[in-house]
């Protein structure tokens, strides 16, 4: 078995014809190497004897290389002229006088590169070893066998990378306190983590900065090229150039003219483009094609038809396919070439029944077509059958940050691995392979979400598929790597666990849209369930930190604490926020407590950004910085920090009696008593209630519990409440046979009884049948009883995945049964107390139409009546995009289509049919007409049913 | 000129043949007397010789007054067989050796008691001597000359008095306090005040005593016959005796049986009111009739039918007037008997279309129907012209305080007289006039308002009548009968304006419905009004109390620094609470400010309450304790203190601009900027708008005012803001020839620039028209252009009135013009806009329809249209009383009846008929339709009008 081991006997070679960026990649995975073994690699001499020896080179770019092939060590011919591609092979005594030697051989720049970084990695160093100083665990007798041989295949997106946006005051303060601006030196670093994380694309900032003149001059294009980064400009940016730029050069004797217009401007704009079509020539770019208008808006005004404004960009490339035939290429097939069908551009690439869109436009043969998410990761149109065939293919430019509509999320990276997952896949499975791009705003706290989009995108095989779970398995080896050096398998067991808790957590509700007012401060558990696993995610982070020794914390900060404890304080904060709104209004005096809770949360959000900032030097300085708490408006002006609310005790005692799950609450009292009767208990799985009394006056209450029913029991039944004393109600199931009611009274001792009726049952019990219980049926979509499948197309559970941690989804992705008899469905079987209609609210994941019309049908049907075909768009007058519904959805991360049907009393069997694409279901609720369901965003738990496994 | 005076040399007959009472008040009078004069009267022996004398007598129950009029020196024919009349006169040499004598004549025991105090309040002494210790001037030299002598006319009501009603924790606790109990002890004290306000009649506390076991035993009742106090029982507790008591003594062995139904327990309820009758007999009564359910609840289910109890009240009238001809007296016209058509039981008594009322049953010939108010002081249906002939006549019970629907008022007295005097009046017009008795809650704090109460019932000639100012003189005299030893004239008149002032908020809104929703925090400086006005009350008060001296400490703070004070200072704290609330939602710093003084004004209502309940040795223990904080039921269970919010600042600086009355505000932010345009300044009057800056962030705001307009000025144009800074804008109308649009910005320095548009006119004047201005013209409905006046109706102002201070209304109140064909009417004339339809709202005072039936129309035309017949009732198919519509117009004072009509561009007329009786306009305003106005509570100050008088 051929073996290289890097020990202090080992050396690199070293060879002048190598690309440039190759070499200076070769030193850094030198210095990976010395944080691992604490030895630094030597230069290797032609000739001269050596024990471990790493021979690296780019097919035609070394002799070394050739010289192994030649000699039938190595097989050059598989990877030659492939995209990206190296071979990575341990092999003995190589050469004459070496011993053993690792050889990475690339077929190209970057085949070269990310063979250098797969030695890194396989030696266990972070791709954010220098990002985030994630340093490696440090080893002795390090070695390698040929066990890891390997030729790779080409990555499965071509062009994959990220845009650096919305960058302040973020990035650009990060960038500023470190490089005095967005300049070269800057963007090494940011190359260096492109390549580590295995992509090779670039849109850099563009708010404040010019890529091409920043450098200064063009040093970050030129280094860019020679590290491999192939450089591109945002979608409203044409011709590599920035919009700022043109705001620089504009004036009046400017040869560039004074007007953003190509009508008005015709010849100064041309001139512009040329003029950055030449500048960058020299290098490897992907030339954003199209126009919008300045700073992302419209390009004509809200007047414009949609036929002057397609002709005005058909115009517009013809224009710029020109200008690049003249100072490119002639052979424009050559040149690669995008245009990003961002907001209302794709309007005017499809246009509508009256005017036809550029869609079909020559210009735009051979040029990728972006297609687009909506904002917050569901994907918007995708290449239709007739657009398949399309030269040139198609991107997609996907948000992990926005700075814009329906909301910014800005602050803390908010990736739930699923969700990427689930439709980047869909993308690769809908022909999207040429270019996958995302927003990642200011890099800086984004790590995780960004490493799964660029892993996914280079192996597709690997990360992608049909079954959930490969998220976690990503997870775990991400946090393998960045934390492996610093904290046991128990300890990563718990980053692994927090890592999802608070993604988790942002799955539901984003940092920036979080309020007071999102989740109901008792419904259902709800908040309970936020505070819970946000009190918990502090409580773990803070004991690990304890552990995490200083030359980790950065990494352990950075990539962990801070994201997590960020987000699991603001969750806190608002759902302390809401208690304190209700119980002020309540008159509950604990509302005062909380009060001093929240103030405590508003000191610790700015206590976190200050240890992120100033933890390793003030490394992080700048990334904590945008704003993050109570948007009222789409982006952070005007927003909002919670209120506190403070109360006076009512004269006296007063003694409030609450469930609590429920703000409903009775005093008791002589004329505005308010009696409730509970049942849950008829529900078989239920034979407890956490009841509260609740203090709203100045005196403490003495409370009295009595009950005549033997049947039921109290945690306590006397005492007296200052705030809040939680009850547990108990019923002994044993003593009922039959359905039974019996009541208990609390009583504020001399100032009001409250008496309660409670219902309680054995239960009734239908195997396989969720149990009505309080009007309503509550059923998870993973739980259906039945499931049809047919050809081309099956439903299959995705877990982890959406608010509620599981759906349902029917693959292939692309299926699509529109217009057909047969359609596949799941079907879900439930019990009603009693004959009539049933409101059905099916809870989907938020997609969009996959096409540009308001389109999405799915179909139900109630016992096997006929399926009856929705339209998931509520408004079909319009785009969905730029929708109230759209908005909604994504601010909700929910799709809730509301029907209605006949059940009939005793046993009912639902169906839910996919027609269109991309319907994924994660939940179904039935409530009985004219119940009216308490107030919550996530809804109720799920109903009670009966299976063996019970 | 006969003379008598009252110095150390003055005596007081003395007989024992006269009514034990009267000579018991005579005492009272001395008593009276030496508090002005520092003399005790001597006790005049017969015979003896006697420098001033006072005698007094009954008509045939005084020796003196025989032989006086034997010898023609006065003439007891005058006074002869009246009701409560007396003649009061000075003579000299009366009786042999008796120099000057005041003759005190009465026609009977009541009338000779009011003699007698007739005699006190000629010196200077207040009704409240004794209840408030409002101590009488100390006087030299006191003398009367013949030219106070009179005979007095019969009072205008026969029965007057009140109901000691809702009487815990106030009354109760003061009672049992002073006397241990609500006891005979305690109603002497409540007798002389009811005798010393010229009232005779009483229906006694009946929450938790019986007034005729308490005493102890018949005591009460016999002291009240004594002094001449006719008592009754409740509007629900019949034959005398009180709902308590049958609680008492019921049970299953009682002889009046165990059950409160005179359907399953005739027997023993009839026993039950037989043992009553007989029990009270020897005393004065006005018996009540009729039955209700226990606690003043439904007699019969909510399930029984009209006819089942029109049948029952039927049965029970029968019964009753049977067993008072066997108890009592043969020829029933003899004795005083009532029936109160409350709550439901007037449904009971009108009946309807289907079932007739007990309304004409020969069981109420002679028994006195009380008719009563709608809760808050406006009568509910009078009697019509077919009942005007009822033989027992009519009576009223009215509420100055209330525990019940629609909201419980019970803390303070909230008394405006002008609404009193409307309304009684009124019931007087229509021929109400045999009983009135107001509901007084625990008598403490209502002082002022029952006093004009009584002396209204007394003489309704001298305080009644068609002009409101009456009760401006009302005030003034009340002020000077209380406050005339205590303050100079200077300080009477501040006590006046303190009085109007809080009564005038209190008629806008009761102290218990108050919270910080009611006024709008900003809009139309509605919020500022009552702040100011509360503001201004408090420091009056507090500058008035330094100058009172010890002894009189307890008169003022009891009749007017705490209900005064303690009404402003939850006005204050409510208005603050809104401001608090909304400065808080929009994260202004001030809010922080504000919560400061929001718990000043509790801890404020506290120590008032506590001043009042120890001033004079702690005499008014109990009476300040009702809750009177944030109902939110109609009672108080539940009620709510004022929550105070606490914001935290923006990062960084962040100013609002908003105008002084307006709650949007300007951020001048890049994205979410909301540019105003003010247009106020077109109006003729309107040269000066304020605005405010407004801090919202932790860090200052440097501001900088710009304008190019030279025509606008600013108070200040740079500064910083730290919390909020007025700026007034001024514009120079000299410089402006036509109608001109200009801007001006307000920076936020780096941060933020607002633009404002102003646009100003001279102002476009017509003579006599009220002139439109952004969208909406309001006219206060005294301000008519024109008025016809018809045969049986002329419209008449009244001011003071209502919640704008004044009004408009037909008289006589009788007027019904339905059906007519020529009606009066009041003619506005403003200038629209533009020509379309306006939204026209009548504010009306919240009168209830005269009639049972849910009837009452007022018409309304424009520009001599037909007139167009409103009824002003909403929902027509229930009975008015009890309404939604009801409820609001109580809590709000205000009927807003909302109608529309096509205007013309220019001058229109706008017309406003009054058809069914007791219509009272107030205000009107007409908005453009399209035009949202903001919200508020007492709408927009009337608009421009140029007159020859501007």
């Amino acid at each position: 078995m051929a073996k290289v081991c890097f020990d202090n006997r080992f050396m690199f070679t070293y060879e002048s014809k190598s690309f440039p960026g190759v070499n200076k990649i070769a030193l850094q995975v030198r210095k990976d190497l010395y944080l691992v073994t604490g030895f630094h690699a030597g230069e290797y001499a032609k000739g001269s004897k050596c024990k471990n020896l790493v021979i690296y080179g780019t097919v035609d770019k070394s002799d070394y290389l050739d010289d192994l092939d030649k000699r039938g060590l190595i097989h050059l011919d598989d990877i030659r002229g492939k995209w990206e591609v190296y071979s990575f092979q341990v092999l003995d005594n190589p050469i004459e006088g070496v011993d053993h030697a690792l050889v990475i051989a690339g077929s190209d720049k970057r085949g070269t590169i990310y063979g250098l970084y797969h030695l890194s990695e396989l030696l266990g160093v972070s791709p954010f070893v220098n990002w985030n100083h994630a340093y490696p665990r440090k080893r002795k007798n390090v070695f390698l066998t040929d066990e890891v041989n390997t030729v790779t295949k080409e990555p499965s997106v071509k062009y994959r990378g990220f845009f650096i946006n919305d960058e302040w005051p973020a990035f650009g303060n990060w960038a500023t306190e470190h490089f005095g601006d967005v300049n070269a030196r800057c963007y090494e670093r940011v190359f260096e983590l492109l390549l580590r994380l295995k992509g090779n694309y670039l849109w850099p900032a563009m708010w404040r900065n010019n890529f091409s003149m920043d450098g200064p001059g063009l040093e970050s294009a030129r280094l860019a090229d020679e590290l491999g980064v192939v450089m591109s400009t945002s979608h409203h940016e044409p011709c590599m150039r920035t919009g700022e730029e043109y705001s620089l050069l504009r004036g009046k004797d400017s040869i560039y003219g004074d007007d953003w217009s190509f009508i008005n401007n015709r010849e100064g704009i041309t001139r512009f483009w040329r003029d950055g079509l030449l500048r960058n020539k020299p290098f490897e770019n992907v030339i954003t094609m199209g126009m919008r208008g300045e700073r992302d808006s419209k390009i004509l005004g809200e007047d414009a038809s949609l036929k002057e404004n397609v002709d005005l960009i058909r115009d517009v490339l013809k224009t710029q396919n020109d200008l690049i035939k003249e100072t490119i290429n002639e052979d424009l097939s050559k040149v690669p070439r995008q245009i990003v069908l961002f907001s209302e551009v794709e309007e005017f690439f499809y246009g509508d029944e009256k005017t036809k869109g550029f869609k079909d436009d020559p210009e735009l043969e051979g040029v990728t077509l972006m297609l687009s998410d909506n904002n917050v990761g569901y994907l918007r149109t995708l290449p239709s059958e007739d657009m398949k065939s399309h030269k040139g293919g198609f991107g997609m430019y996907y948000h992990m940050d926005m700075h814009g509509g329906p909301f910014s999320h800005k602050w803390i990276g908010t990736t739930f691995l699923p969700r990427v997952w689930e439709q980047m896949t869909t993308a690769y499975d809908y022909g999207v392979r040429q270019i996958w791009v995302v927003n990642i705003g200011d890099i800086g706290a984004q790590e995780f979400g960004l490493s799964y989009f660029l892993d996914l995108a280079y192996d597709i095989e690997k990360w992608g598929g049909q079954d959930a779970e490969i998220t976690r398995k990503y997870a775990a080896e991400w946090v393998e790597k960045q934390f492996g050096a610093m904290l046991p398998q128990s300890g990563r067991n718990k980053v692994n666990k927090i890592l999802w808790d608070y993604t988790g957590l942002l799955e539901k509700r984003r940092h920036e849209i979080m309020n007071e007012n999102v989740y109901h401060p008792l419904h259902f558990g709800e908040a309970d369930m936020v505070l819970e696993t946000s009190e918990g995610i502090l409580k773990e982070a803070k004991a690990l930190k304890k552990k995490i020794e200083e030359e980790h914390l950065s990494a352990f900060i950075s990539l962990l604490y801070f994201p997590a404890c960020g987000t699991a304080n603001l969750m806190k904060m608002w759902i302390l926020s809401g208690r304190n709104k209700l119980y002020a209004e309540q008159n509950r005096i604990e509302a005062n407590d909380i009060a001093v809770e929240i103030d405590a949360c508003v000191r610790t959000d700015a206590e976190l950004i200050d240890e992120y900032e100033t933890v390793d030097g003030g490394y992080y300085k700048g990334f904590g910085k945008s704003e993050h708490i109570g948007f009222v408006n789409w982006n952070q002006e005007d927003d909002r920090f919670p209120i506190r609310r403070l109360v006076y005790g009512a004269n006296g005692s007063r003694l409030l009696v609450a469930r609590k799950d429920d703000e409903n609450y009775m005093t008791g009292t002589e004329w505005c008593n308010k009696p409730q009767t509970w049942r849950d208990m008829l529900r078989p799985d239920v034979d407890k209630i956490e009841f509260d009394l609740i203090a709203a006056g100045k005196e403490p209450s003495h409370f009295k519990i009595v009950s005549d029913c033997e049947w039921l029991s109290f945690s306590k039944t006397e005492g007296e409440v200052r705030t809040r004393e939680r009850i547990t109600l108990s019923v002994n199931k044993g003593l009922i046979n039959e359905k039974i009611v019996g009541t208990f009274s609390v009583e504020d001792v001399g100032v009001s009884k409250a008496v309660v009726t409670v219902e309680a049952a054995p239960g009734q019990v239908v195997p396989n049948l969720f149990m009505e219980n309080d009007g309503y049926i509550c059923i998870e979509a993973e739980h259906f009883a039945d499931k049809k499948t047919v050809a081309g197309g099956e439903f299959k559970i995705l877990s982890p995945y959406g608010r509620s941690g599981s759906a349902v989804k029917l693959f292939p992705s692309t299926a699509d049964f529109s217009g057909e008899k047969d359609l596949p469905y799941l079907e879900y079987r439930f019990y009603a107390e009693s004959s009539g209609t049933y409101n059905i609210t099916f809870e989907m994941a938020p997609t969009t139409p996959t096409v540009f019309k308001p389109k999405q049908f799915m179909a139900y049907s109630v016992n096997e009546e006929e399926p009856i075909v929705v339209n998931t768009v509520r408004q079909v007058d319009r785009p969905f995009f730029g929708s109230p519904q759209w908005t909604l959805e994504a601010m909700e991360n929910v799709k809730k289509v509301n029907v209605a049907a006949l059940c009939k009393e005793g046993e009912n069997a639902l169906r839910f049919y996919a027609i269109s694409p991309g319907m994924i279901l994660e939940r179904v609720l039935l409530v009985r007409d004219g119940v009216e369901m308490p107030e919550s965003y996530l809804g109720p738990r799920e109903s009670y049913r009966f299976t063996l496994t019970n």
